[in-house]
């Protein structure tokens, strides 16, 4: 079996991209950063999604660094979440260069186990418009993967799979319904708390809703109020 | 002054790129990484060429993930440092994804200075022909770099500096040497030891000798044996 990274948050896209490496016939190897998100949760539902999925590994990375540049509202607590975005701007949210990070680490790991297949579960369509998210940056990214690396250069040609990349946030919800995924796993709220309860009022809660209504899926995700 | 955050290892070439940053006109922020290299002296050597040119601050990032992933001589005590590369492969030292990540990071950091100007100090002339040291690499980087964030994408570019690419050893020394850099400040030793005396016998030794020989300057660097 060929071996794939799947970068794994424990949201509701990267679960979903982490079942479809798994019928796609894959040896799994997950990657997940602690980086300082508000929603310490999500590594909670990271290690029982990989656990389900049976990933040969799991590896969670310890990155303060984000969070102490304190450039983003996920990470830096004196800053408050805001509501769904109704502009063309960039929320707060966004984390900066985290795929760019992300998808680096993934890269070094990939050259060490002679892995040449990474996966991310980013979208371009519904999503709260990060740069990192978008067609072409993980284009340019694959090419970079190619020139970067001693894995590349000796004939082991790396691919980054971005499936959902042209997905709503309803046909990713079909696509893991259709997989099997249990999506009660899954942690998608920028503020959950410790127990895993969502807030239902940011961006990220919206799109699950919003996803869950169009796919004609119940949602089994609880709030705190 | 323009903002520019220079990724400086405490090797000659960072060091030289520092200082020329510096003579460009630019306040200058400093990126380290402490990844696990055998040669620690080199973060003690980083700080001091830091402080030398007055850099505005100097982020050392503890990134204990490329240690761990045991992918390279340079980290992995339990490989040794090989003798200088006679061959076309790419020797052990060559540290997985290495570049990509600290880019990554200094984009990270870029963003949220509001820094448009990233100075890495790499060749691809006289190296070790790891790939991430090469200028399609650099120019790919410099794309996604404008993909990838926040920050270009609301009308401010990001520039990636290379201005030792097609320099080789010795002509990075004639321009420190006019620039004023104090190379006895620097430490290139793959396995200099605690005090920064270097072996004379690894790739970079042999690079570094080689590249005052043709500069036809004195290197006050010590040997341990």
């Amino acid at each position: 079996m060929p071996k794939a990274i799947v970068l794994l948050s424990g949201g509701l896209d990267s679960a979903t991209c982490l079942a479809y490496a798994k019928v796609r016939g894959f040896e799994l190897y997950a990657l997940t950063f602690s980086y300082g998100q508000r929603h310490q949760s999500e590594l909670a539902a990271s290690r029982r999604i990989a656990q389900h999925f049976q990933v040969t590994e799991q590896k969670i990375v310890e990155m303060n660094y984000l969070s102490e540049l304190r450039g983003s509202s996920l990470t830096d607590k004196g800053q408050s979440i805001p509501r769904p975005n109704q502009t063309n701007q960039i929320p707060s949210t966004y984390v900066p260069a985290r795929n760019t990070i992300f998808l680096s680490h993934a890269l070094a790991w990939a050259e060490v186990l002679q892995c040449q297949h990474i996966f991310i579960g980013c979208s371009q369509v519904d999503y709260s418009g990060y740069p990192d998210c978008r067609k072409p940056f993980i284009e340019t990214f694959n090419i970079l993967a190619n020139q970067a690396t001693k894995l590349a250069s000796e004939g082991f040609p790396i691919q980054i799979h971005a499936p959902l990349i042209d997905k709503s946030k309803a046909e990713t919800i079909e696509l893991g319904h259709e997989l099997g995924v249990d999506y009660k796993m899954t942690v998608s709220c920028y503020q959950a708390n410790e127990q895993g309860l969502a807030c239902g009022q940011c961006e990220s809660c919206y799109l699950r809703q919003k996803g869950f209504q169009e796919a004609n899926l119940t949602d089994e995700t609880r709030y705190h109020h």
